[in-house]
């Protein structure tokens, strides 16, 4: 699957997701406006099916998938929200999941992994090399790999939220608007800007990523796919990547305005604003394009900011080092 | 205004709040099914304007004035989500509010109810009488007092949520579901139980109380008004109320079945599920449904239950009281 994804790969992908995935709300509060100084409207993909957006693209892949080759079973690597939207999306496609699973991760991601139908096979990162593993699970066992970000199908399934943000605009009546997407590989953004090119061209859709880990920022300033020099050691760690995706990319410098990027402390405070004003879990990575507009405003240029809060998936302990931002 | 609320009233007030009020989807989570022992959906009024469900019944009591009374303002005794719906409602309007708050209330909630447009006015609890406050200032003003509950149209707006329900049952083929909600004065309850008679009358809708403030449970379980012997001590403080209301209780004598309650630990470990698996941001008082739900299943006869969750106006500190019934 290397064709790149368009627009009309976005509009079959909302067919197929009707009513399995949840069609989210833009939601808003006053508070949040006065902070940024302009309308602010928030898409809650933590209110999505297993936490977060990833259910979108997981979904687009397998049901459109060869039944006789879904029937085998899907596998991916992931510790985090990939790993449960796939696991999700197999169990009510009727096959299996394997999930490679570094045997460090949050014993909760690993259970809610299982728990919602997937095989989990754990890994030692030290001494193991999961890319080997899962290529002879996938030989062995004739299983398609559903990537997390560069796969055409993935990166359509998320830019169905990319529809609902052009539709929901349009109804309000918002014209001049900066859309930020909380930015990983670029699977969502490069979505969400290919759903708005089409059906909402006048906003400008823009990747966020924490401090000190902007590939995607400094590729687009650059115009070449840029490294991170750590891949590890930020609490946005679900949109932790080493650079953009090679499908992602093209269509992020094709279509989006410049990169924002924010501090922890910033994605912290974010978060305790969306419990406060929106009643929403927001996790640190999916918390940073809110923080961009409430913290950053003078690098937007709308009148309005649409930001996505991509996930909720964060551990009690988290949450309450970003509550205790606001003593 | 002492004409019962009837169905005709609430389709007019949710003709009213069309645009104003959001709409509010059902939500849903395998792990909560898998809790409760059967398939769980809650309608998060948490995510409504002002974090509560309470912003319905003030919009639906204010858009229906005279406009010349309207002009003159409104006033409201509450120290919570009923001052910030009025405030907010009244602001949209156009129009001035004034809530009577004691003075030891939460300054969140003060200056949150100050940050809609309200005009705060501060009474002793133990000096102060607040009737007499508020009668002084509502004839020196002309102000016209919109009560939490008990006003036929208060009850009307509430009510627009269960035809939501109703609807969003339908879609779902929901026919034999208990409609858990959470109860203070009745005013939802009552609201609820009105809609789905009309539009889901298969739908059993239930008050769910906290144990030792169950006046409603006891109320209806007796058939007569019964009061509570203290009116406060409890984390869920925003469904405590002295006895069922005048317009309230014979609404959910005629159409209710029986009364649930729930301790105040239940409360909180259902705040840290939907906190887990809904990603949602409940208060103590606005989630005893979902722990009747979850904590309680004997009791519940339907193979679905469908819960409110009726507000999520909460301090971070009892939030992280919640989060630590998980570990």
């Amino acid at each position: 699957m290397t064709e790149a994804t368009n627009i009309a790969m976005i509009r079959a992908a909302a067919e197929r997701i009707k009513g399995h995935a949840r069609r989210t709300p833009l939601l808003s509060s006053q508070f949040l406006d006065d902070i940024a100084g302009r309308r602010v409207f928030v898409k809650p993909e933590c209110l999505q099916h297993t936490g977060s957006f990833k259910f979108r693209g997981a979904w687009s892949a397998i049901s459109a998938m060869d039944p006789v080759q879904r029937a085998r079973g899907v596998i991916a690597f992931s510790s985090g929200n990939h790993a449960q939207g796939v696991a999700l999306a197999a169990t009510r496609h009727g096959t299996s999941s394997v999930i490679i699973m570094p045997a460090d991760a949050p014993q909760l991601k690993i259970e809610n992994t299982k728990a919602l139908g997937a095989e989990v096979v754990l890994y030692d990162r030290d001494t193991e090399d999961r890319d080997e593993i899962g290529a002879r699970l996938s030989a062995d066992r004739d299983l398609t790999l559903i990537k997390p970000f560069d796969n055409a199908l993935v990166i359509a399934g998320q830019g169905t939220s990319g529809l609902e943000i052009a539709e929901d605009a349009k109804a309000l009546g918002i014209e001049n608007a900066d859309v930020l997407v909380c930015c990983g590989g670029g699977g969502l953004t490069s979505g969400i800007a290919l759903a708005c090119k089409a059906d909402a061209p006048t906003l400008r859709v823009r990747p966020v990523e924490p401090e000190g880990f902007d590939d995607v920022k400094r590729s687009l300033a650059s115009g070449a796919i840029q490294r991170n020099t750590a891949t590890s050691g930020n609490i946005c760690d679900a949109i932790v990547t080493p650079q953009p995706g090679d499908l992602t990319f093209p269509i992020m410098h094709r279509l989006c305005g410049p990169g924002l990027s924010v501090s922890e402390t910033e994605a912290l405070q974010a978060m305790a604003q969306a419990f406060l004003r929106l009643k929403l879990v927001a996790e640190p990575g999916g918390a940073v394009a809110l923080a961009a507009a409430l913290y950053h405003p003078d690098q937007i240029e709308g009148d309005t900011v649409i930001v996505t809060i991509s996930g909720g998936n964060v551990d009690p302990a988290q949450f309450q080092t970003a509550l205790a931002t606001l003593s």
